[in-house]
């Protein structure tokens, strides 16, 4: 057989100021991304690293504030936890009519190991006020937007029942090494079950709100807009929804007749996979495929099938993920005016001669 | 301003096995690709080189069959030439309805410097017969195509016409340098003005015909096949068509109001760009856009246009080329069963807030 060795898949490039790219999610395999293949989501250029990004302040509605130090950080109890880190973006292009932004396909997702120390360890240092509804994590990142003129840096809350949660953490490593700078170190949020706009990289602040955080991150983007014209029913982005993705074949292959592996990735925010359907007569019935590990929490689970076709033509494979929470991918997507959550049941057609 | 020297676009992948990726067109500037961004197209698996891949027999109808070596080429008189390759594939996935194949977008082209000896001067050497009607090269790289279980190498051939054109060239360098593996080394032919199909890789024999050269890559893929369901009507992929690309901004891009420079490249087989127009009304008026540079045969000519844009809004942008043969892109692409030759105004939307 060839040695295919020396031929690699490349991150997929939508724009260079700033860095946006994307996993080549059909032709990745472990369940951890390395950091070369790992989605580059930005909102502004890569901040400048200085002395003072090794130390993150935790500050507002608290009784004692603190600077905690990346030293600090490694000596406190850590835990590793592999989550999935998925764009709300991610599927953006599927949407009909398309939405502006970012025309992402399927692959502004990447999950791998996130090791570090529970946020909810340093709001304990710092004594939280009863009083506290919101922490709101700040980034290095900032600039202008195209909407106003002045800077913004890159700020994200969370209600205080997510932030306390003992697997919402500060990460200091990927995959058993330091964050990469491209993924915020020297650390970041990681908010399982969230979308990743929850994730804020390169931390500068840390503050307890009690009151709501108005940022443009928060309360302008990152939310729901669904009627076409106005404002009106928006609600925020928060957690992933019940998705899967067919990696193999991709669109529009042309196969032989025989057996075939179909695989692919299935995960969801809250709850766990429980099972993945797969149709060849467009939804009409479905067949389970066979997830290749337990389902767990904050992970994806790959599957796959094997697929004996003898007839020549062309197929419409549909995929559906249901989780235990009940929830299952629909057939037709929730439409909304930036693109956010696609999950309508996955798709690929292809020809057999 | 930021340091954005360490972020890089990459090749967009379509498959591995064989390798077909596209170059991210939209992140490319200079008029010679480096080989890295060099978009790859192949049908097999690459070939395995040997001391064999370093001489080239060239056989058939000719009074004196002869074998030349590389060093033999080098020793040739040589020429320069800037072309662009385009596979007959790009912008496949633009037809509407889709066409089954590598769903490329619009990176399947690229161009730079290739160094070489003309075909006829081989051909010269070894006397060609008087009734030859074609010239068929064949690549080393083979293999089992999915309609037939025979094995088939990758084989082309040209009319004597084209095949003696001083300019169709047995390439060994590019870019000044030997010629990459992943794109024919040590030789590759070069058929300028011809969609990219032409131009075979790691060329192992040169043979003279008498008769038509009926190939499954001559007589059933590249073929322009209009009707739906039959073949009728087919016709061969020869010359590019008249086309252009906008490069900048990306499809969906969200702009502030202001001024923007719209970037692109245009380029045609037979004949020069003479104009490229831009039109933001849906084609009722065109504006001229400004060629970089004077256009010359073979190769692409970038061109730019300097937008005010004052209201807020969405908008479309179209470009249409037009060539000194007074081709010029059409409204809408001529679709075709196996989605060669799209070359439909081309258009982005973006958003302006």
């Amino acid at each position: 057989m060839a040695n295919y060795s020396f031929i690699k898949p490349y991150l997929i490039t939508r724009s260079i100021h700033p860095e946006n790219q994307e996993t080549p999610i059909s032709f990745v395999r472990p369940d951890h991304i390395e950091n070369r293949l790992f989605y580059r989501r930005n909102h502004f250029s890569y901040p400048t690293l200085s002395s003072s990004n090794y130390w993150v302040p935790v500050n507002g509605a608290v009784q004692n504030p603190l600077l905690f130090s990346l030293e600090d950080l490694k000596q406190m109890p850590s835990k590793t936890i592999n989550v999935v880190l998925e764009c709300s973006g991610n599927k953006r292009s599927l949407f009909e009519p398309k939405t502006f932004g970012e025309q992402w396909e399927k692959g502004a997702i990447s999950q791998g190991a996130w090791t570090g120390v529970p946020l909810h360890t340093l709001l304990d240092y710092c004594g939280m006020s009863e009083d506290a509804k919101e922490v709101v994590v700040e980034g290095y990142d900032q600039g202008k937007r195209t909407d106003t003129d002045e800077v913004h840096p890159f700020a994200r809350s969370l209600p205080v029942s997510k932030a306390l949660h003992p697997d919402t953490i500060i990460a200091y490593q990927y995959n058993g090494q330091a964050l990469p700078f491209k993924h915020g170190f020297p650390f970041r949020l990681i908010v399982p079950e969230w979308y990743a706009m929850a994730s804020v990289k390169w931390i500068k602040q840390i503050r307890v709100l009690e009151s709501r955080f108005r940022g443009p991150f928060q309360a302008k983007d990152y939310m729901y807009y669904p009627d076409k014209e106005t404002d009106e029913g928006a609600f925020p982005v928060t957690t992933q929804n019940v998705n899967s993705t067919i990696q193999k074949p991709v669109d529009r292959d042309v196969l032989d007749t025989g057996t075939h592996a179909i695989q692919g990735i299935a995960w969801t925010g809250e709850g766990q996979i429980t099972t993945v359907e797969i149709s060849f007569d467009s939804g009409n019935t479905w067949d389970v495929a066979r997830l290749e590990k337990p389902a767990s929490s904050y992970e994806w689970v790959p599957w796959s099938y094997e697929w004996n076709v003898s007839e020549k033509g062309t197929y419409t494979i549909m995929t559906k993920a249901t989780d235990s929470k009940g929830s299952a991918q629909p057939e037709t997507p929730f439409w909304n005016q930036k693109g956010y959550g696609y999950n309508a049941i996955d798709q690929v057609k292809v020809k057999v001669q």
